[in-house]
């Protein structure tokens, strides 16, 4: 749901320039709004996000940061919107509130920005558990995907500014698109979309596109959802892909037909 | 300074699929370490980064996060190889780590991650000093400084993966380059870098150039900075056009010869 007073896109007056003749045009732009989660009324994190989607995207972040570990803790999401951005205030199990508190009082300060939660490095790097998957996917059939991804990038095709995360199905259908201006935040929107429509949803039998590059945190969101699948656009990380390597996780980079690199865990993908 | 144990780039073992055929074969990929920033000896932060230039990175995020205001406020800066990644130990000037300190304090626990050091709606969008800036340059100028800055990215050309930020001088040189898997980063270190140089350097004279999309915060880290001119290769946001109108700043999108897009203050790019 976009709340009422934000849109994902906007039109601007620009100046177009090509081959020094100039004119005035309009162009459309995509939005990027503050959005402040909120956990039983405290807030946790400020992100710049586009304000489509939000309760998928509170959702999602609260699964793949560990904040929740289910569905079902998640009792109420409001999007408010106020004056300088909008709030996502959620209501979350006493049990895992009590756990957040917990950590936060750990910590010795606030963490400025860079990786959720991590004020020292012991904190930063974490090690999802090796996931278990039998996703299996030809690479005809992974390019018909990312043509079919590209199809379903409305944000993108008017603003030409944001990325998005799909999710590929056993069956070798494109379930759901999410998009945003940060990637991380399509692949949260993904995730927390998915785990709406069905929260027992079992991420081992499918794979996760993502228009972007795939760094250490976008290959630690996917995996700690037991998804043994990453398939990206552009180039991974070094550290993503001993992440992948180390989770079972098989990692597709500069995936562009008729071609693409497989960096870890080739097993599952398909002649 | 590159720190020992820790290389931009490495390489790994891959298959490469092309038209149905496998090879096996080796691709040089970029690293990301985990990079935790201390001030006196308290860790503030942890972020991903290439570990290249780390002493322009840590005073570049202290100036443009305006946790130093000045070069001289920076007494010393050690980059410390650990087991799980790069320590950057700085010591600052008493005054401003009370500040930090006070900063932290005030906050009702620690931000997860997304904007630097917000938690709440009102700390989230800064909106610098309207800049003033006397840069004037032509498009031809700046279609040859892109071209110059694309042979200058040494990281991006092996390993197709990083960003990179410049700075164009008044005379229509490039002066610097900076890279890293983030594009916050490359900004940072490119401002760390000028900085270092020259501590009364005049940001107001030149253009920032980057490879990446324009978002609000690569706006703002800029014109913390009073430049007053960004220039980039992809798509802003509306919310950095719109800070971009208020502080001064012009801002260019999409250049890519022989076009451009210019989203605001036009009066200083010359035809």
């Amino acid at each position: 749901m976009v709340s009422p007073e934000y849109a994902s896109s906007t039109e601007v007056e620009v100046e177009q320039w090509r081959n020094g003749a100039v004119g005035k045009s309009r162009d459309v732009v995509a939005e990027e709004v503050p959005v402040a989660l909120e956990y039983n009324g405290i807030s946790h994190a400020v992100m710049m996000a586009s304000p489509a989607d939000l309760e998928d995207f509170a959702l999602g972040f609260s699964l793949t940061e560990g904040i929740l570990q289910d569905r079902s803790e998640l009792f109420d999401c409001e999007v408010v919107t106020a004056a300088d951005g909008i709030q996502v205030q959620m209501q979350i199990a006493t049990e895992r509130f009590v756990a957040l508190k917990e950590k936060r009082r750990n910590l010795t300060g606030r963490t400025g920005c860079g990786l959720c939660g991590a004020e020292t490095l012991q904190q930063a790097v974490r090690k999802p558990a090796p996931v278990l998957s039998a996703a299996r996917f030809s690479a005809a059939g992974i390019y018909a995907a990312m043509a079919e991804m590209q199809q379903q990038q409305h944000l993108q095709k008017v603003t030409g500014a944001t990325h998005a995360a799909a999710w590929l199905q056993a069956d070798g259908k494109i379930a759901l698109v999410r998009e945003d201006v940060g990637r991380h935040n399509a692949l949260d929107k993904l995730i927390g979309a998915l785990s709406q429509e069905n929260p027992r949803r079992d991420f081992s039998s499918g794979a996760v596109l993502i228009t972007s590059r795939a760094s250490y945190e976008m290959v630690q969101k996917a995996a700690s959802m037991s998804c043994g699948f990453i398939v990206a656009v552009s180039a991974p990380t070094a550290l993503a892909i001993r992440l992948a390597e180390q989770a079972n996780v098989t990692l597709l980079g500069f995936v562009r037909q008729p071609g693409h690199v497989v960096y870890a865990h080739p097993q599952r993908l398909l002649p």
